[in-house]
């Protein structure tokens, strides 16, 4: 099990890491995953910086982002970032119904891969051409 | 590779999916995908039921399907897949900054998920009481 | 691309290995993937003495063997493996609709997969028990 | 973690399912996959009639068809579907023994398809006429 | 949850093989891996083989043939083989800062393996000459 | 597949990441992977950020980084990434017996993984206090 850096415990380094997340995200809790990565603080600066650009409102609203993230994270089998991303994407107005669509994609996207893999479907030339 | 069942050879049965396909998507084409589940009836209309059924518009958007297909497909590295999902969710005006962004998405998720597992990190209580 | 070694310029510690896969399925031919791992001798006689053993008939029967590995392959998405297995299971009296099945019954695991890893389903206490 | 919909608390539309799962399965037990997914009512009854199509006898036995599932749910790493699929199988007649070989293809096939996609295998001239 | 055959209740086919597992590794202990595998000696004696063989110093230092495993298992979700091999890379002599950048390279891997796929990355003229 | 940017056609800012990678590695080629992200400029220079600081030698040496970026991308059947990385491991020094047992340790850990899976072995107390 990650050990867990608190705030309290924290370098400079990793302090300032923490009060960017909280700033940024507008909140003054830390989760877990952070604290893990803490661990390492080259580690935890980088990933900080790349979080933070790619999942910023963009062409992709948040809320898409969020979603994609959990479609990876269930096809991953990655119980924690299932959990951390489900509630940022609920936090960010998914309803449950679109979460039960959600999955049902995701589920369905899973059962299409291994037919197209299974009978070795030929990419269309329509689909090259594009 | 795929043994393809052209329109002009399919039974009575295969050619009934055809033409609702055809008709759901409003166009005159059958991708090669359907082509090679015709090769078993029973499942092109079981699977044709389910696609059309989960990919409707619902809570989610049509193209947020697609993006979360595109998703799921780039994953598990399924070439076929990402090639008719990519096409599909460009011709619901998916543009090249959102391919981009989304692809970043994924890559970033592949990416933490692998964190969150190396480290094992704990979920937070405050995920699972949500 | 893998390097492959011909029969004609095996080392003699080769060429045993060769001669035994050939005697035990009764053909005079070695597929690319022996002729591929030959290139480290000591894996090459590790591998085929578990082949060897696994596949062997025992409380499963080699046609129902070859299925599982076929199911494997897809999941994982190896070509090789795919082809070459399912050659093998067709050698062994797969038919057409047999073939069609298993890959519907593949399809829908690798769905319902993720549905029981999005919506995290607790195991029953009925399946713990036994 | 899952909400279970219980049958006492089923709507209407969610117990004529659970009806069909007991009267089909000649059970008069839900197990906890079902009672997640009756969340969103429209994947309960499109999945329900799929694994009943799909799961039927065929031109695969029963029982083959639930250890093509073990196979996929081992490699995906999906606990509930490992312990339900393996309760179902047992159910059905598979022995220990059977068990056990079921779970050392798994692994082996798991091998050697890292094997081929590493050392970049070429499919047999010989695989793909067939 | 696996049934464990401990050393006392060991059959003497099994208690062979745990007497080469604790002389080859020095130590009187037997990790639960191997009493779950003793459920099927033939499985048992048949993996501690190559196991044997595999990880034995060679090429590659035992150190670094751990820290592969690793790569893998946490690639894999695998918490049982994530925890094992992590010990033992760690009594080999893996420092906290060495796991860290383990750990870094993998999650960098897994991000990079999907914008290849995604992107559907040409593999250079120049690679495949080597 | 990729729209690849040429150096001659590169805008400013990406052309500055490309002098950069060029002087890093010592040398004036760009492989295709840097070509096909320059589509989206911001991941881009994100991403070359994170691998030069990932892949610098470090706690452990660069071989040993990409000899575990070559176990992931077998791991996840990424054709490019093996490719790439195989002849960037070759360029450090990587010889082919060492190749040969890096595949080998993939190969096991991956077999051995679904083991663990499938049978669900409990992780010893011994690993959870380390």
């Amino acid at each position: 099990m990650a050990r867990l850096i608190e705030e309290k415990d924290a370098s400079e380094e990793v302090r300032t890491v923490y009060e960017d997340i909280k700033a940024t995200r507008k909140t003054d809790w830390i989760n877990n995953f952070w604290k893990a990565i803490a661990f390492h603080p080259p580690s935890l600066r980088l990933l900080w910086t790349q979080v933070k650009q790619v999942m910023a409102p963009g062409a992709l609203d948040p809320l898409t982002k969020e979603m994609i993230y959990v479609a990876v994270s269930v096809t991953n089998n990655c119980r924690y970032c299932i959990s951390s991303h489900t509630a940022a994407a609920r936090a960010k107005g998914m309803t449950d119904e679109q979460w039960a669509e959600l999955l049902a994609v995701v589920a369905l996207a899973n059962e299409t891969n291994r037919l197209a893999i299974g009978y070795d479907v030929p990419v269309d030339e329509k689909f090259l051409q594009e």
